[in-house]
């Protein structure tokens, strides 16, 4: 009864994918703007990282919600964008995420893996965790629907 | 087959909802990071703004899925919050959203109604549409789940 | 504020949509076992109905949740399904639904619309009201993707 | 990377779970009708198997996307009752569902899991396969949110 989907191997269609991924979250303004990091791409797994700032929390000094979801959302794409041949790009046609905990603590650790990768739709999940004084601890889990469209 | 939900009115239980539905905002630093702010609050009703900051932006230029993606969760939970009673606030449990259309314009609005209230639990949806050259598009859908809990 | 989404009209690209709509409905073994039926079509809409049995309940004799959920993603597909050229079938890709109270009473009606109709993917609603003794109440809503095929 | 959630152990509040699971899986009308069997309770896991009917089918004779929902909704149902106290029961908030392959073979297995278990509400997955020919074939992933009240 274990994580079936995940312990299975994607095959590669890009080679060049992680200089892709990577030069991609890099063109994402958004994400710099808030201090986030690609830490890892590998086939169908992503990690992104957030450090805490003030200017990202909402009315109890943690990190906002919508932000869990947008890194929960990024992580579970760029997991996906890893499967894809170099010619397409993946875009988001729908989220579901379930916030579980308070984003409290010193960062933001955003896991993304690929459920199902088909031709056109690909499904992906993305647990974030949040990271005090060094404990990781389940924040936010999310399931996700891309679409792969030519670049 | 109209949107009967939204039609109805929805009691309201403190008459000070507006004034601290906007304090409430106001206190949540990421929003004022990106610029968002509050335009109207109704019982059971919401609608907030975000001007266009290249800072924003995916690798496209269009607003970040994520950040409106942010937007639809804070304008559904503005919505429901403003049928609390005085002592109580909301919490995010899960939304779930669809991208329909890319980011694209001057302008996002986000519009949040309940659809639910209940003594615990609040259903809501937010629709939020993007404005190039003043023109409205529908952008995302969102539906979502709030838990009420003790200021 | 008002259901824009749903104000809008929807182009017909097949103009036997009502007769195939209600075909692909009859060859659903599973909707006449249970005993739903199409109730109206139009375009980007549909009304289904399920009348009570005892054998569609859960434990405390309501409509089973699960079945909510079938009629909800059901009206929603039909919806979709009238806006598709003749050639082309819909598939849900996924779907979400919050049940906002039980399904107490001698009929469910689900009625699905069309949120936006693109040429892959199509966003629809649909909403499930239970009917005691004559009077409707919202049972849940439904949010979900379908996503275009050839036949 | 893995499925950190799921390897928790969880407390067990109710040493009676088992027989009490059980109970309230037969006591669910719509399960019998369709002939569906509780196979396996432990603490936080349910699996549950559905058996090919002719009457269980949608257009293409595959087993109907939204029985493959209602199961999925149930097994997340029933992992998350094994974790209450004996005078809770569990009621599903709302679920969201993706439907990746084709419900196609003899038998459509689907196993529950719980992700997080909080006082008021319960984070379930729920993965369901077919089995075609003895092989399974992830067909559907479930995320739902399920709320405690008192029995």
């Amino acid at each position: 009864m274990a994580d079936r989907a995940s312990a299975e191997a994607f095959p590669v269609l890009n080679p060049d994918y992680e200089r892709m991924a990577r030069a991609q979250f890099e063109q994402q303004a958004f994400m710099r703007h808030v201090g986030a990091s690609l830490v890892s791409i590998a086939p169908g797994r992503s990690e992104m990282h957030l450090p805490y700032r003030p200017e990202l929390t909402q009315q109890n000094g943690y990190f906002h919600g919508g932000l869990i979801a947008a890194l929960a959302d990024n992580a579970g794409g760029a997991a996906g964008y890893s499967l894809l041949p170099a010619d397409r790009i993946a875009l988001t046609v729908e989220f579901k995420v379930n916030i579980m905990a308070p984003g409290q603590g010193e960062l933001l650790i955003a896991r993304g893996q690929v459920v199902r990768s088909g031709k056109t739709l690909t499904v992906c999940r993305a647990d974030v965790f949040s990271v005090s004084t060094g404990t990781e601890k389940p924040c936010a889990t999310c399931l996700m629907t891309l679409i792969s469209i030519p670049r």
